[in-house]
């Protein structure tokens, strides 16, 4: 799989689905797919998809939206001219009743005709433009993944959907914050500018070496903890909705698109529907 | 009238929101609420809501989402702390069957408990940015309203919403297009970015002097014809779905919401629903 994950870094997007849609490839996405937009997933029945929506509006920063399917529909034709939703992701999470039953690395037989997909930006597209604004990003280099945690912040809640906002944190030099704010405020659909810096109890995260997922990274002399909104929200609010069925991408192996990721809208001009 | 408009330009929100409620004012509100976000209206019975906001969705520049209700509240609690959509735009139109059927001042007898309200952003807002980048607009100077056409780009179909897409012209000096990009394009939730610059026939306008909407203005010598995606096109869109009844506000007769129009997010802090 390692020698795969490099071929694939460096080969052209073909190559990348077709690993991935072929199940040749079902790890991971950091890295993968320079330049292109990558995505969090939902899938739900129709049903539920207008309050979910209503949701992510009413909550942008952790759950902003780059892309919806027709209902029974497994395309994205706004991100990708060929994608199929049942087979593009490397792997997926599948919760019933709230609980989170299987991992696999395909959907087609779970696929049904009142479906609606749900793409969300994620936050590889503001620590690549952080990266290139010379801000490092320890967990990166250290081939971790970035901690995350439940705060006490409320999101807005639309119908079933609520809960406690996750984040990511990651070390800034206190000197670098500006910079920090400033550059990931510039992706609104990759979670924008931070929620919070400086003390994690003020939102509710009591211990920074127990992350509740991802690993623990140090928080050097001069560095402050910087909390973003973070994709693992809609998650908490899809399993406290306890929606008879839905799925997920498994956590790390996202969507890769076909949209530059400084897109202005996560829109392919080509797109028709 | 125009007593009313000068005593509540100066004067602060709520005098200006119970003005509009009791129907004291209820003309235009270009130049009111300075520094807080407008939108523009759309409210429609719920089997038409996920489509719609899919359609949004998939065209962010002319139909940027700022706020969305519960089904059968007139309420929009991420965009104001006690708006009643029933009585707080100065002026709303009624369709029925996509054909307007009156204008009216407040829609209290019509509401309905299966209404779902959209708020999208509205140039407003990037227009006054560009202001305060010294670029002068010449409609506003002037106490015109900005010009719109019917262009030949195709908006992406969702369910029963599509059609072309409307813009609005601004003429702006040459050298100053790259500003106007910068500066415009800050504002996503205020339909961003130009859409085009330059010939307007090749985005299907064949005469600057007979625009759909609005009142024409001069192109002056060294001046580009610039063209923003305009809010407009929802309404198009609205009109071609033919939905039993519908609701916008009348073009230039806004929502003022309490969000700032500089803010990241269109969410008030303090919103739970």
């Amino acid at each position: 799989m390692i020698n795969a994950y490099h071929t694939l870094k460096t080969g052209g997007l073909e190559s990348l689905r077709k690993a991935i849609r072929t199940g040749a490839y079902c790890s991971h996405t950091a890295g993968l797919g320079e330049g292109l937009l990558q995505a969090n997933l939902a899938i739900m029945p129709e049903p539920y998809a207008l309050d979910f929506m209503r949701f992510c509006q009413r909550n942008p920063k952790p759950c902003p939206v780059t892309g919806v399917s027709d209902t029974g529909k497994p395309f994205l034709h706004t991100l990708g001219r060929d994608i199929d939703i049942r087979t593009d992701v490397p792997a997926y999470n599948v919760y019933v009743d709230g609980s989170l039953q299987q991992s696999v690395t395909q959907i087609t037989e779970l696929w049904q005709d009142d479906f609606v997909v749900f793409a969300l930006g994620c936050s590889f597209t503001f620590e690549r433009a952080l990266q290139n604004a010379g801000i490092p990003m320890w967990h990166i280099d250290h081939d971790k993944t970035v901690p995350m945690y439940r705060s006490n912040i409320d999101t807005v809640r639309a119908g079933p959907f609520a809960g406690k906002m996750a984040v990511s944190m990651r070390a800034i030099p206190e000197a670098d914050i500006d910079t920090v704010v400033d550059v990931s405020r510039k992706f609104p659909l990759a979670h924008g500018a931070p929620v919070h810096w400086g003390d994690p109890a003020s939102i509710g995260i009591t211990d920074l070496a127990k992350p509740d997922w991802g690993d623990v990274v140090p928080v050097e002399k001069g560095h402050v903890p910087v909390f973003w909104a973070c994709g693992v929200t809609p998650q908490i609010a899809l399993e406290e909705a306890r929606l008879p069925l839905c799925i997920t991408h498994k956590p790390g192996h996202m969507l890769i698109t076909d949209v530059a990721e400084d897109a202005e809208s996560p829109i392919l001009m080509s797109a028709t529907c």
